[in-house]
């Protein structure tokens, strides 16, 4: 008998080490930032708890980027034998988009993440590789979308036509993440230029999207009338980058007005979070915490600060609505890093997609100056040491929550599944790294490894002074 | 050799997989409503998530029933002997009501509770079997009274008297639950007029129970004045009981009036629940959320409500009260649909019998309109989920927290056992299961299974819209 | 084959069963104060939970008591043949205090809270074992003051002198609680008159240590202006007892202004804790709840209202922010007596040396009348059985965080290891149990064990009642 066979005590103990992990996450990385390996004061950490080094996070962005490009095609094929189809004169009423393997939609909200992220890296890191596969995306999008307009008038296939999204747009989700990367690919000068599909998307965002009376962006599901904060992010980026693009201050205004409305509605000002959504025929509802949520949220405030000029009248009520739900936020990070799945649940699983999302707002508000690196600083380091350990050597990255939609129960929450194809966590991760990158190379606060821990001290600041350290 | 035996590293993941369990518990159900098991975006519960059946939810409630006849008995016996005693005429020193195996006791307040329920389950299905059992029981109790009454004349048993808790009240644990459930069998027309009984404990809550100087229930134990969150029920029900039956205000008047004392005493505006219970001697203690002295505050304002005149001037500051406390109680719901022992603390067990009760008055006071269905409804339905798996083939409840008293440490709390011979849990869960069988008759509401989870939509509301879905 | 082999149900069970002691901690005492083991209604408790008995008490305050005897020699050597210096006129460069094998430094401030301790529990027991080792240290500090001044004005080894806290203080780690430890022990008459170092260390503390603008008790790291709220303890004793001793009021004064103003800065009064530190550059920063800085905070409140002239206009304030912290402390105990590393996060480890200074905050509170003795006394009690069984037969104390920095992450703190070696639990541990056996025979209230927990019961009250039990 070659295997081995363990007595009951062995068993047990192999047990309690597992279980130990249960609270602890099986604790495994010695801080490297540390020499001395007889330190006693080091803890020992379930993610590599160190300092990031500019070429580790460029390296595992240049690994999702990869991953990205391998598994995204742009072309058009034959629904039914999976052939090419390069006849762009005549439509067939079985052309689609040729799927991607990794089930990653080209023209869906969350490319439109992907698409910003793959922007704000390549202005981090200054290399063009990393907007190919958006460069790509959007020739392919300029090149076939008079033959789906055509597919379209001959065949109404309504929601089965691959660009319908531009077509046909009918939410916020068709519209709004995809138009604000739109236009600032434009502003980037990647790819060709997209002005029919902004005009279609920012019209339907500005114009065409139920409201409320008041104006705030709102659903017609799963109530009658229901706000979801998701769409701060699939409404407010979109308005901003119009008036960026435009000039038209009435676009700031909207933008503004849903960030307060919104807040309004289903900001908790007692621990800082948002509620996932808000319906109008229950308005004071039991709150549900959902991470990914007040991911969007950040992201829609941070996005908007990029472009709102500082001397709109709103501009200090949007920093302070920013400022004060990254205050509750930080004040849930897990002892891992990242945050859980229902954020003042610590017994739901650790998300990746809203973590991401939290370390990019929380590290490009340090880099702005929205906040203090003092404190924010080392949280943001934290997050990212949690969130590097979720990105595979393939590119691929885990424990992502997959699409989910405004529910009423801690149940569903809790179980919604993760997966490397749910695409949520893609773009923010990408964001993520490359304000990482930039916060180390930020002149204007130096990182200090002190007592083994990370003190993000202001440049222009008085010194700090360990002389009374024995 | 025959039986498995394992490698290191198979015995490692096999510990693995029982640690994801402890936070987890052991995810194994798929939602049967939703037909397609390749859904990725399906997740895998802990508990049957799906919606409930009116049939499957009858057949639980009718082991219950069954479980319950099958476990009290309503014989006279010598306590030395066991042999039945059937001359009621001339008393003997050691008469008792026969014992029931599960522990359960014919004349406590627990199963004042289990009549209530009854009488609900009746309502709700129109099954008479449901109301056998209390008319077997009232009608024991009609039929050997005199013959206690004379065994206590003559012996002076006083606690050792089974009939003593209406021949000598000595608390609201005596008297109230009893008291408002042979008043609600009265109006029901189940069992024998019970005229006297209602007067001996109606005439204890009313009138003779310890109170404070400003008229709230109180108690002299563990300290010389106690508030009990408990008492909310074993005392308010039965007020209103006797405002219903007699028409007399003041008993009304009492019972709005402890419902807000007790709550300016007991209850914390900031996260909307009880403490368990205040000592006059330490207003400002800290406080213990425990579950169950939540469930008996949100049962003693759903009974209250039931009956009170919608014209009480109290009507809508109770109304909102109950509101109040029920929000705060979703909002603590596990992902598991049950709800902790101690609420606020997500790492103390699920118990049974709290979660029963949350479950009932959610689910009522949605039926009734004192709350939106929209939310509140998929809250109820998320538990009656975790709750129906609690109970056996055998009609047994799991997961019941023993009797617990008002005590001053978490230690003690969250280590009180369960058992299923812990009454407590019954007569609430048969009450919640009548309410799930109303409310997925109820015509206000149209409950819609859409993006893998339920909605409860109005159904005079305007429409939903999912056309915009890919 | 003499070694077990399982089938896969055995060891899935085997594993279930040490998943479930990671949320209950492996239950496994019964109270032995109920003597029914047949009592259903009885708990089973991850520690001993009953009633503490003084001889239980003492005997683990003797085996911590001998244990630091034995580990803190008070010898000159030479630093590198180790052997001992005994001519103290002619100083030599290599000389150093003798290490103590258990890493115990005699001069740091953890062996301030040691000394305070010792005193405390011999005025428990009467028992002067308890201050030889104080007395010892004492004698020899005042043995080898002169030789090490000389050693510094002849080599400036400046940290490295082994006197140098004394000789060239630096900090508020350095001075503050050490000081407050020699003046009591000269109130105690333990040891030789120190009146020099009590100069020294006094001086640093009321006049030299750097401040906030407004008095505030501040230090230069993390950042250059940056308040920590353990230095509530390393400052506010000091100064109490220097005004305990010299009757100046400025003393005082001082000491109820840093209360009041490190309380300001950093106490949260929606949970009523303390979040760790707070930096002037990041004032509105995210919170991190260290039970450890909380402990801190009470005890350095229970000093000085120790010394504090009731009569004092801040008296009350004191009081009162004492009490409201110790309500946010209490409301956050473990279901194991302990408390939490991260006291809001209950997945973080359970934290000794905060717990004992929670216990030891909350007895001596119980016993001054500071708080009631109802509800109070069971969570010291309670806290204390969990403490009790930190303490190994060796005497040593586990379960204690090591040194650990103001930081601004939660992975840093979730992680610091625990070591025996880490003093800052034993003195607190000593205070504790002094306290613990105060409140044990204290005639202000009767301890009563009913219905399977403990109720503290004012002596002066009006009488509890159980009568109507059955």
């Amino acid at each position: 008998m070659r295997h081995t066979t363990l007595g009951l005590s062995a068993l047990t103990l192999l047990c309690a080490a597992s279980v130990h992990a249960s609270t602890s996450a099986n604790p495994q990385y010695r801080n490297t930032d540390n020499p001395n390996l007889a330190d006693k004061g080091e803890g020992t950490y379930p993610i590599p708890y160190k300092m990031p080094v500019v070429k580790e996070v460029t390296d595992a962005l240049h690994r999702i980027r990869a991953y990205l490009e391998s598994t995204t095609p742009t072309r058009i094929i034959h629904k039914g034998t999976g052939a090419a189809v390069t006849d762009l004169k005549k439509p067939i009423k079985e052309a689609i988009f040729e799927p991607s393997k990794g089930d990653y939609g080209i023209m869906v909200y969350e490319m439109g993440v992907v698409h910003s992220g793959l922007l704000k890296v390549r202005a981090a890191t200054q290399d063009a590789r990393f907007t190919a596969m958006t460069e790509r995306h959007l020739r392919f999008f300029a090149e076939t979308m008079p033959y789906f307009k055509a597919q379209e008038e001959q065949f109404h296939l309504e929601r089965a036509n691959s660009f319908s999204r531009f077509l046909d747009p009918r939410s916020l989700d068709d519209s709004g993440s995809m138009c604000a990367a739109l236009i600032r690919a434009r502003f980037a000068k990647v790819g060709p230029d997209l002005d029919q599909m902004i005009q279609i998307c920012g019209d339907w965002v500005a114009n065409k999207q139920f409201r409320l009376a008041d104006g705030t962006l709102a659903r017609k599901r799963p109530q009658a009338v229901s706000l979801w904060a998701d769409d701060m992010y699939m409404g407010i980026p979109a308005l901003a980058e119009l008036g960026h693009m435009t000039g038209d201050v009435r676009y700031f205004d909207d933008a503004v007005r849903n960030v307060l409305q919104m807040s309004q509605y289903m900001f908790n000002a007692q621990n800082n979070l948002y509620t996932h959504g808000w319906n109008e025929n229950n308005p004071d509802a039991p709150r549900f915490y959902w991470a990914r949520a007040n991911g969007w949220a950040v992201l829609a405030m941070s996005d908007l600060l990029d472009v709102l000029p500082k001397s709109h009248p709103g501009y200090n009520q949007v920093l302070n609505q920013l400022r004060a739900n990254l205050k509750g936020i930080a004040e849930q990070q897990s002892g891992q890093g990242l945050w859980h799945q229902m954020l003042d649940r610590h017994d739901s699983y650790l998300e990746t997609s809203a973590s991401a999302m939290f370390v990019y707002a929380i590290a490009h508000a340090v880099n702005q100056g929205w906040i203090s690196p003092s404190t924010w600083g080392s949280i943001a380091q934290a997050g990212w040491a949690g969130l590097a350990n979720r990105i595979t050597n393939k590119g691929e990255i885990e424990g992502i929550c997959v699409g989910t939609t405004f529910a009423s129960d801690h149940v569903y929450y809790y179980h919604r599944p993760t997966s490397v194809e749910a695409l949520h966590g893609y773009g923010p991760t990408l964001m993520a790294g490359a304000e990482i990158i930039q916060m180390l190379n930020n002149p204007a606060f130096n990182i200090e490894h002190k007592v083994r821990t990370y003190h993000y001290v202001p440049s222009n600041a008085a010194k700090t002074d360990y002389r009374e350290h024995h």
